[in-house]
């Protein structure tokens, strides 16, 4: 009846437990697919090829750009991110549902693609910046000069909050996991405008 | 933090177990109001007070459409038919999740209303047209006549589909169901605008 896919878009505040939430997805979700960036940045110790980022050169990264290959991209102090079109289209066409870990930047150009029609969008954060900078503390993974840009991305990133169909309080983690999980449910009920037409034209005559 | 409750509708052919789904949503989840609507027609044998409908007079409904106390509103064959705005408001306030068991244009006027980004629809109907037919049939409570028009109206409604956020396909009622609990679990997630801009003043101070 369907078979096309759709797209469930998380953004946020670094520290406000995206990771996690797609990992619920992964873990409790059948046919899933998790949209993994490319790079140009150097792989840093310990990140693995094809699951931390797609590692490319300036040349190869550049090259698809020009052919229209991504589906966004961004220039962040020298080094491109994107999101690849290909591994995307592809696991939609396998009716899959695409999770995307991506900032606010990234989403305004999915919404600008021709897939903003299957995309679900929700926006994690915690319920202070308080709250963020205690949990990017206890993670131990960033000096006190990153985690205040983190603190200030955060900020900005922010503002782009009420742009999202859905906004996740990240308070308890057991109710967000149930949350994400209904969110993800329900974002597969978005439908192909295509598919709908034809399934229109079919219904009548069936 | 948000105290704001939000609208779930539902639209799609009549037959296609719209009912049965807000059923089961009123059951499963807790602060939920379902929206009646108000009419002028004549009450029915069986039909409750409050329950299936509010009925009022034709000068009363009139003078509430003029003094804006509906949501949405049509005259049908000479009856009216429309959502009293104060109920609607009145649940919003005690954040409970609305829903709205509503034609198509009943969606697009709500569509067209303040509450619009507190909404998040459904469009439910069954695999084909026959099947809808046999349903109406089972259900043993429409004279053939009437089953005619009721198609005829489906054909009209399922043009409107591809409006909607979400599409569910009733073909197997425990999948149907788990589905528009999903929906319905997301859509508490569509929040105020304006209390989200209020969240992210309170968010960056504390």
């Amino acid at each position: 009846m369907f078979k096309k896919g759709s797209l469930l878009i998380l953004s946020g505040p670094s520290g406000a437990g995206k990771s996690t939430l797609i990992q619920t997805v992964l873990e409790k979700e059948e046919n899933v697919y998790f949209s993994i960036s490319t790079t140009t940045r150097p792989k840093r110790p310990g990140e693995v090829e094809g699951k931390d980022y797609y590692f490319v050169s300036k040349e190869e990264f550049e090259k698809d750009i020009e052919e229209g290959m991504f589906l966004e991209w961004a220039n962040v102090h020298g080094n491109y991110y994107g999101t690849s079109l290909r591994p995307v289209l592809k696991a939609l066409d396998e009716g899959k549902l695409v999770l995307f870990d991506i900032d606010v930047q990234g989403f305004e150009s999915i919404k600008r693609s021709d897939l903003a029609p299957l995309a679900t969008s929700v926006f994690v954060t915690t319920p202070s910046m308080s709250e963020l900078e205690h949990r990017l503390q206890m993670r131990g993974t960033d000096t006190p000069e990153t985690i205040a840009k983190r603190l200030q991305n955060a900020i900005e990133e922010m503002a782009y909050m009420k742009e999202y169909d859905f906004i996740l309080i990240n308070s308890e983690l057991s109710r967000s996991k149930e949350q994400i999980l209904a969110v993800a449910k329900a974002a597969r009920l978005k439908r192909d405008p295509k598919e709908v037409e034809e399934f229109v034209g079919y219904w009548k005559t069936h």
